[in-house]
């Protein structure tokens, strides 16, 4: 009886009042939840939120459906749910559709919190995403300064989706308020699409020789634009900012056919998005007296991972080893 | 020796990674810093500064300087950085003048994030504060709410500071788009000060017989507005929205004059900030390989911090006890 006293006291002498806070709770998991699970997106995201469980010592599980399938998606969610997992960080495949699962989780008194697609009105804790309007001006600005502030330039997009349409319109409205030398003079339709990216990227070079650098808002498009302008021989000298740090973009900006590349905070949206649940669940935070009751929120309502522009110097950090 | 070494395998046993990694340094303080540093509106930010730091173990300090005075805040400011503290969370009384101090703190290693009030030329890890505009929008639908969504209504402002600014087009905007029953009246000029609002908002009563709501965009404001719908007669038929939670506007949403305030999101400011101060002291933070030499930053840039619409329903929770 001795000993084991003089060594819960030694021990407990070393600890300090976080172990016992934040000390992790060895049943408990935390799910990030998205669809179409495997893609290559998801990594730098999952990457953050385990790199945040390793700091606290607690474990993560990392799920989703496969496809890109609303049903399948929902069932995937609605299973990890009734595991009463200690914490779910969800990307939601459609916002409306997720606000009753979400809801069922709050109610059981699971936290969670979403990245990358919210579901506004599920009463989920927070959001963290990326602005997509800012990202447009990130673009912009760089496309601005490799080009001397001076000429004209085209996006390659795919109408429809929101947060692409805020790209081009950060890009667009930029190019317009703060580069009064330069002129956007086409936004192409790429549908998403290689082939066809590489079509309108080889049109626009085709009517308007003068042109000076294509801004690509999303991946597909920049493989397109790298392509046709590899086909024309101008790498170098038509300038091309793409989207995300697929394998492939990375690569291209290696060789010098893609100048930059938009990388999103998906590291912050998996890393911060873990702390927050995991404050949650150990029930460290309290804003004001009665918060819960009153129904305050004990978190930023929303959360802007920022973006960085992805040059040759940097490229090599953005090959994440898993 | 071999008792020595018992103790050290036991308690080693019970201990998880995250004592390694997020274990309070003895020496280490944590400061945060105002100007006008007795102001009550500090005192949510440094609680929830106070209430990180409990839950690792670390120390924190609060400081700055009492007096309105740009050079002796920035002598408070140099006098902490020289101490070499483990982090500082800076409230910037000037955007340009905090610039140097902030790029030497962090050229000597000290991590840096600001609220409130940024310097975002500064180079500091992130930024945490209110979006102001958010704030104009919450009280014009809270007060669409309160008036049935019909009915005119006015604003009692104070012309030249940016925030203030944002707080009476979110307000406004909110109204024109959502609220085709409300008008916007009058953006009055309360100066301030209780007795020029209290002026305008009876002109106002007097001009404007049907009015039936005021917006004030801070609190003052709304210390006039009170005074005047009171003695018009007219407290609880003439709706007031003030702004942030002094002891004043609590009071008088107690009692009845005031019908609702915007609680800013102060002790996020102060929780959160803490956090990223000492995830990044403790060097957890790692977006992708070679961040540091790369200059990517592993926190969100900016942090929407939120507001709250505090009614007479929870009221009581915003009495903090220090």
């Amino acid at each position: 009886v001795f000993l084991v006293l003089l060594l819960a006291t030694v021990c407990g002498m070393g600890l300090s009042a976080q172990v016992k806070a934040l000390a992790p709770v060895a049943k408990d998991e935390y799910y990030m939840v998205t669809f179409v699970s495997g893609g290559e997106y998801w990594k730098g995201c999952f990457k953050g939120f385990k790199d945040a469980a390793a700091v606290y010592g607690a474990k993560v599980v990392y799920d989703g459906a496969p496809e890109y399938e609303l049903n399948r998606a929902l069932t995937v969610l609605n299973q990890i749910i009734d595991k009463k997992p200690a914490g779910i960080h969800i990307s939601c495949m459609d916002p409306v559709a997720y606000i009753d699962p979400i809801k069922r989780a709050m109610a059981m008194g699971i936290p969670v919190t979403t990245f990358d697609a919210d579901s506004p009105d599920s009463g989920r804790h927070t959001y963290l995403g990326t602005s997509n309007y800012t990202a447009g001006v990130y673009a912009a600005r760089h496309m601005g300064k490799i080009c001397g502030g001076k000429g004209d330039v085209a996006v390659v997009t795919v109408p429809g989706p929101l947060n692409i349409k805020q790209r081009v319109d950060g890009f667009s409205d930029t190019i317009a308020k703060e580069f009064p030398g330069m002129k956007v003079v086409q936004i192409a339709n790429g549908g998403g699409d290689q082939t066809k990216s590489a079509q309108a990227t080889a049109n626009v070079i085709q009517s308007t020789p003068s042109i000076k650098g294509f801004f690509c808002s999303e991946s597909i498009g920049g493989f397109g634009s790298a392509q046709a302008v590899k086909e024309a021989k101008a790498a170098g000298k038509i300038h091309i900012i793409s989207f995300d740090t697929d394998k492939g973009t990375l690569d291209s900006i290696k060789e010098g056919v893609i100048d930059a590349t938009i990388a999103q905070g998906t590291w912050n949206m998996g890393y911060w998005g873990f702390n927050f649940l995991y404050h949650l669940k150990h029930n460290t935070l309290n804003p004001v007296e009665g918060w819960k009751a009153a129904g305050i929120n004990p978190l930023p309502p929303t959360v802007d991972t920022g973006v960085t522009v992805v040059t040759k110097d940097i490229v090599n950090s953005y090959y994440i080893k898993y």
